[in-house]
């Protein structure tokens, strides 16, 4: 496998922002993989990826920052950040009672598809154990009863903290995380919605899909947020259902548009293709 | 072309329903040409709708609704209709400014895709005109002046009446239809709406969308209701979209989603395969 | 779980087919769930699926055939068959090294979407024997060595005759079925070919869409028949691929399409929803 | 509307690519719309299209070539043309009878979705003249008669050579270009073949189609070359049948997907944003 680097670039638009980006990595030896940029006009904000392989690259992790800040950052007024494939973000998935989402995400890391290095399994149900132990991933039960919720996430939070978690994956995990949760991993917990959002924010979604008598069934991959549902959408993907379709087949359908969603999404995430614009992604396939 | 009789029942769910129905026809000398059923788990009702060639039907249209009535409706509690495909419905299309939807009518009808007599299009502006008459179809400009909306809606209703019309399309038609109007119409007034219902109800949802940032793009034909985008769906259609997408981008894409959706609605209304069932819709394809 | 009878019928079209049939039915006391009928006009034959509740249905599955025969089923030179949902078919899945078609169909029947007595896997590979074993299912290494093809089939046969399997599911078993094997579970057997058949056909389907530059990759699954990759198509899928998809990526894509593809097709399959129409498949959703 | 220019690039991949081109455009005051790259790892080619406002650009079209080969083309050995969208390309369209195709690139030029300047319809067939008419687009009619192609064809390439067309449209033009008139315009001859190819290719690809029972009915835009259907696939679109869709049904549903795919392929070359790499194409869309 190949070593690269990629550089996540936000900033006001500009001239020769591209050439000074490209311009700083030629000089230092970069071979440039692949480069995709964006402009939103609402904003006037330009968003950049570039991916370059790092066997010839000269400028290494620790020297980086100090020399891209002072001679491009800073002249844009750059938020940015640089990745490394060889350090795999480190992820948390969490889970409740159906497995659908965590069983592909589970087998995809398997196949290799999804390049992560995946932590921990937490959940308030003990039904996920078998799979992660199939997996040979470690599971952590941690029940929320009544009037515990506090203490259930803080020890979420030791968990994540102990073993320095980048990405926390809701995948159909039941219970509304607190503000300060939402808060410190801020555009860092992914969550699958069954339901085509904005349609069906909230409980049941299903349920109020079927009553409503939709064609199409949707879910929705979001970053969350302190408002419930309302978060950034990375990806949304429907199946169509008819009238044929009982509540239960809804759901039976429905779920596989939440697996492919939620693994579509969290790979993106994983390989640094997802850039925050506001209240929307910007999404580098 | 086959002629062909179509049955449409929808009553409680019993026993012997289609050995009745089915043994009926066979007295009569029908040959049926297809059949399809459904329950409704949740009202206990059965839909049915079955074409037969009436060739050797013994029959005629005069004579059907007592025999049928007598002999299987009454016992079985049945709502019904035949209808007969040498009579194809009488459509009258509604349109303001944007073509599109009415233009891939047009064309279908064309093509004998759409087996309609368009007797009629309304406009509330002339832009539709040249479309109209290249197509041979009677054009009738009838504005909506600032408090005139009364009078215009009269005026359209007059012409329906005079057109003795069974079905009024809504394609992209700017103005909301009078509570008098549409219960005159109930179930045979057809309004494309452009996004994924409940999405995006009301004015501008392509705005709404955009401003959401929203991954796919859609649009939904129902029958119109009293209350706005709230009718039974007949179709709904999605497209991908991505950030690169501007709002203009996103209208385009969204526009062929509009046309297919209306455009296939509109079909199985006019061959008599859709049919009520409370607030959804049994669409025998 | 309501228990239900489905009747299965194929035969020259005729005029009362459907009268005779649900009028016998109803006779006997049968509640009818669901009813499908398709004229082929190629072929002037009708096929028919209907479903009815047992409960109070008064002809017993030992009665069963002699009545229909002699009261129906002759006099329309009927081929029928009736099946009982109180008797799931008998499943035996063969794999080789891709267990991607082979989790999801297990994870399918874990959660009871499948409705399958999944009684063996048989593999040509020890690859599959931990996931067998996770779902609780006996696992058969059945080697295929240098000339023992014909050895490793009969040992594959005489399981298929002591479980009983009336379903063999090939989820990306990379042998050749003999043409014996093949014509003693006609319309039995069902494959999942990596391609959008007819195009490409054969082995290494992927690299082929590769070299070709096709923009949708495919899968079809279908009834294994003498001609490699020629039997009646049940399902397929396609996938969006683009210049940015080396093999790679596009195998993997592909891998959801297949999945997808062969899960779907033997659902329909263990539901009896498939019939044979010469060449083709007629699937009543 | 924003006046831009769009350089279009093909090159060994080589370190620094980016870099100069970027800093080329920067040095004359070029400020970057879009850029998207690709590498081609079979061929370890490097493909770029990138998009500036030419408000402030200093370098005129006259003075760019020179300027751009001496300072960077002839470094990397670079094969690459420019555009301005202030220059539409020059379109002539081919039909035969079957309209569709050309009534959507029509409608979609009207409200502006092609950025083209269609100067010519071409028919062997009077059917397309009254569409041309109300399009106010001059029509041609050149018949084919028995041993009169070469002629026909000699008359076609004198229109295109008058009109300076940029690019033929071939929607549903039934007739078989010479070597001659393919060598001519490489590249620059557009057909829409209905089906997904490479399956069914030739003539007739509905028939086969239904005959096989494939479940998918496909369409394919594609460049044409010497050898019929085997050019360079722009992009492909599939619709779901089923044994219900008769032949005839089969030709409708499949004439969706020729429209959108034709339209979509004839706006991404319009948009120069289809570069040929070998017999595969990168769509920069």
């Amino acid at each position: 496998m190949r070593q690269s680097a990629i550089l996540l670039i936000n900033c006001p638009d500009a001239k020769g922002l591209v050439a000074s980006v490209s311009g700083f990595l030629y000089e230092h030896g970069a071979n440039i993989l692949s480069a995709d940029e964006h402009r939103d006009d609402a904003s006037e904000r330009f968003f950049m990826r570039i991916e370059w392989d790092v066997a010839d690259f000269r400028l290494d992790p620790a020297a980086f920052p100090a020399a891209f800040e002072s001679q491009v950052a800073r002249r844009f007024g750059m938020d940015w950040r640089v990745e490394y494939s060889q350090r795999p973000m480190r992820v948390a998935v969490f889970v409740s009672k159906y497995l659908h989402c965590l069983a592909d995400l589970l087998y995809r890391h398997q196949t290799g598809e999804l390049a992560a290095d995946i932590r921990l399994i937490v959940s308030n149900h003990e039904d996920a154990r078998r799979h992660a132990e199939f997996h040979g991933i470690p599971f952590e039960y941690v029940p929320v009863g009544p009037g515990g919720k506090a203490e259930a996430e803080a020890r979420a939070l030791k968990l994540l903290d102990e073993q320095e978690i980048d990405l926390v994956v809701l995948a159909r995990y039941m219970q509304v995380l607190s503000p300060e949760f939402v808060e410190r991993y801020e555009g860092r917990v992914i969550n699958v919605h069954h339901s085509f959002l904005p349609a069906f924010s909230g409980a049941k979604p299903y349920h109020a899909a079927f009553a409503r008598g939709v064609k199409l069934i949707g879910a929705t991959a979001h970053y969350v947020t302190e408002i419930l549902d309302d978060g950034p959408i990375i990806d949304q993907e429907v199946i169509r259902v008819s009238h044929r379709d009982q509540l239960e087949e809804l759901i039976q359908k429905g779920r596989d548009a939440e697996r492919m969603v939620l693994s579509r999404a969290v790979r993106w995430h994983l390989e640094h293709r997802v850039l925050l614009c506001g209240r929307k992604t910007v999404v580098f396939e």
